[in-house]
């Protein structure tokens, strides 16, 4: 037990004005009454599983090894599609198996379908594995749970495409993947990525400056181009947002040139 | 305090903008710092006691025995409406006497008005009962206070009267209770009642076909009739809002046809 | 250790729908694995300072001594502004230094700017200070760490004008400082300050009778005033909206009279 936090992240889509959250809660802590329980978001976009696999993502490592990351966004439960549990540097993930952690997957994880019955609630309802497996297994392995101990290992796990950005001739390519509450356009390029010079953005047919260093280095008159706390390239209004500002939308292509 | 899990639930039409939740718990965990406080919904529509009722219905049994429930939706705060706290199968409630516990209560409950001034807050408030009442009798009960010790028993608790289902002539006649957040229909027919056979269910003037096994297994052009994590029947829509497509709200009814 | 409580409070205005606030506390649980986290909300009027201040003001006082409250609410992230912690009463106090909390100082504070870089994240992203500054010292703090450890003290914090309520000529001048969920407008008029008598009250152009005891006290058919659970006057309507039946906003002057 000695390799597991005793923490359980929860992801879901299932929002906080039904009892759902709270009834996972509460079978979690019937079987780990110990469990510290972390909410990372149940305001995912119905059934959007890039957004709760970006959030997992972004996420997980800011939790000590041994955390147990429980993500459900699962339009296909109650069908055939595998319930799995996996492991990433030393890092714990359960959840269907619908490439919402294929983006933690790193080549070193170890994936396990959930097969063991016994580890569920008697009954499994069709429409709630949250509770009736999800919950249950996180419960087990935060409690100390040996990961194989929880079904057959497998190899070919759903895997999603998220976006990746991509450097051609000198333009780095990427896409708003996500717009914060306070109107920022998070991007899915890398800091990495990003030159150490200035630049211009192109986004949503608008060009914006950068790198600015912080928010509060921007000005307020237009959006401008920082990296943003994700490690990611951000478009920010300084005390506005920048997605009203630039009628941007998820999706967006956001095209990157030195100057 | 064997018999005790330490873990308060909450239940309130608080909302989470303000901090009211967040003072209470504070009140809580002065009391019993080893407080597990786990929210069900603090967003139960305000002064809405039969959807709060549901909730905490639908939520206790998924917590261990040992549990104390606080649940606070409180039109009559300040006036002569009594305060509770009760006891059925091993769980404990707290709250106002409106009716909120009585569809958990199975004729074994033990029902108590809170009369012990000293277990309260030193000024109690007229308009925050939850803070300065019923917070601090749900700790101590968390904290392995005996029910008889909150005060006087009572036999007269206010019954709520949520609607039944029956079954008139062979046809189930039943209520949409709830619409949750994905917009499945959830009505008050419980799986006890619904035959193992394909069924016709009349909702908002419009036929749904049932009872399918999951989400997964209904079609994406109509709604239709599953057995629903709650252990009731559900209108729903693959990947869609049945309220939506149906027009439907809650207060319909809902017939259940044999077919 | 012993002058702690464990408990660590959390006020932003990240909202609930991205994950920063867990991201936070997996951070803080990284240093501190003990720690009790307690959202007072996250739903902070973007950039709003001063509702942020409002509510550490009235909800730190239910809280143990000992208890930290991290509040960050910082349109001035990345840019000269300091970092702060302070001790009042027994309480600590976490977040960034324009005037968040200067609403909770009596005189008696300590404030130390937050000058020691090996208390915080190992790289400092310059617009998330609550993951990379804030949380780690409000985790070590938490942990036992003396304020004065945590950096330098200051005498000159950024202190917020709060509108303070006068007494002038007989009547009570006052402001609407905050509308709750329900459509009560909450006023920064203490009780200390209104008299033991019947009350004329004029808000938006309206008037309203008060001092009622209760909500349940007020008639369905105007908005009356009562001594709110915040210690200041509340104009509320029973079963309804005060702020709507009224046309009131956030920062309506309220004017109170003896008749």
């Amino acid at each position: 037990m000695s390799d597991r936090s005793g923490i359980i992240t929860l992801t879901t889509d299932f929002g906080t004005r039904d009892p759902f959250v709270g009834i996972v809660k509460g079978v979690i802590l019937s079987i780990f009454p110990e469990a510290k329980l972390v909410d990372l978001t149940h305001q995912v976009a119905p059934q959007n599983v890039a957004a709760a696999a970006w959030t997992v993502k972004d996420s997980y490592k800011y939790f000590p090894a041994g955390t147990v990351h429980l993500a459900v966004v699962d339009p296909g439960v109650g069908s055939e599609r595998r319930a799995i549990a996996a492991r990433v540097a030393g890092h714990f993930f359960v959840g269907p198996d619908n490439g919402l952690f294929s983006p933690v997957f790193d080549g070193s994880e170890r994936v396990i379908e959930l097969t063991r019955a016994e580890l569920f609630r008697d009954e499994v309802c069709a429409t709630f594995h949250a509770r009736d497996i999800f919950g249950p297994v996180a419960a087990g392995l935060a409690k100390g749970l040996e990961l194989e101990e929880c079904g057959e290992p497998i190899s070919d796990p759903v895997k999603l495409a998220l976006p990746q950005a991509v450097a051609e001739e000198g333009v780095i390519k990427g896409r708003v993947i996500e717009i914060d509450l306070f109107g920022n356009l998070i991007t899915n390029i890398p800091a990495e990525m990003i030159p150490d010079a200035s630049i211009l953005v192109l986004v949503a047919n608008n060009e914006c400056m950068g790198v600015g260093h912080s928010y509060a280095s921007l000005n307020n008159t237009a959006p401008g181009a920082i990296i943003g706390s994700h490690g990611r390239l951000e478009i920010a209004l300084r005390n506005g947002s920048a997605a009203e500002f630039l009628g941007a939308v998820v999706g967006d292509k956001v095209e990157l040139t030195v100057i």
